[in-house]
């Protein structure tokens, strides 16, 4: 998606004569940039002048990559969901359910621990709710959990729910765990995290 | 909370004689119609010209009881998290535990089914997050959750992460159900989540 994005940039690009490598160095570099802009302010609090200014290009240029703050702001998360989804690629090869599950743990809460405060502010509920970027959060939540837990992937209705509830489980005690990390080490949450998965495995199946 | 804000408004009032009555009666009125208004339509789509007109004053009385637009959104959640917490009231009075559990999670489906697309767009993220939003949510969550499974609100620091989580696997679970609830009954939700929440417990009680 993103390298669709920007052929579509570099097909209307400026006379000012830029390779194809330009177009996609500029759009990842403003990306990082946005990324830790909306990740440590927010989004009210991050202006388009400033975004600009701090990436050294014109406003007429930056909405020439992104039309709007929003379509930029949607964009950082897709390129953060895209980053987890890519950490998380390695386990799927692995044969042990058990080992597939904490090693793909371990990348989600190596991500988290490095984007806190940007996991915690698009977590959070905002003024009202948004359709695209909902949409996203909600796909990287689906690969993301069915690479984790093949087995709870079950074609049953109430399986389905119980995929999606664990996955809310975790994050619910993830944004709880960014705020008391000097208490509860990572290994204890994940353990935790593990053995609800296992519980709600065993019961789904005991119910089947 | 509530009662505070209309006193001051009404301390404030235009030269129209006007009852206590009526300032709490028009709140409550207005807050009506924003919970029915944002709770069908996304934050942007609501305009504030709008809820005036429908609600038959002029924008001036409309910004007299609500400053801004967003203090209108954020008094409509507060209101809708008040309601929750006072349909989960009964609950704590009863003395087996399980029977607490069952009917407070009762409440909370009732409340769901009646305010499902409201709830669907609080919960859903939205653009960027907002402090006092994220704060009633949290407040809300921690109420009822420590209502209906007491045992689980441990002053240890991994049972306050698997309290949270446990809230989060709810909400995840109760967001899937609302778009498959011709397939899935409630009672079928309500049985596995109660069976999520004594597996946490066990789990919990395993580890200390």
């Amino acid at each position: 998606m993103p390298v669709r994005r920007s052929a579509a940039a570099a097909a209307t690009s400026p006379p000012v004569p830029r390779s194809r490598l330009d177009v996609d160095a500029r759009r990842r570099q403003l990306l990082a940039l946005g990324t830790a802009l909306f990740g440590s302010r927010p989004y009210d609090e991050v202006s388009i002048d400033e975004v600009a200014r701090t990436a050294g290009i014109s406003k007429g240029l930056l909405y020439h990559y992104f039309p709007t703050k929003r379509d930029f702001y949607v964009a950082t998360v897709r390129e953060a969901a895209a980053e987890l989804v890519a950490r998380t690629k390695r386990p799927e090869q692995m044969m042990d359910p058990l080992e597939r599950l904490r090693t793909g743990l371990d990348a989600f809460f190596d991500y988290v621990a490095e984007h806190g405060t940007a996991y915690e502010n698009l977590l959070r509920s905002g003024i009202g709710s948004d359709t695209e970027v909902a949409a996203i959060l909600d796909e990287t939540r689906e690969t993301f959990s069915t690479r984790l837990i093949e087995k709870l992937a079950v074609r049953d209705d109430l399986g389905r729910l119980a995929l999606r509830g664990w996955v809310g489980f975790v994050e619910a005690a993830t944004l709880g765990w960014l705020g008391s990390r000097d208490r509860v080490s990572r290994e204890a949450l994940r353990d935790m995290v593990i053995r609800v998965a296992i519980d709600v495995v065993k019961s789904l199946e005991r119910k089947s």
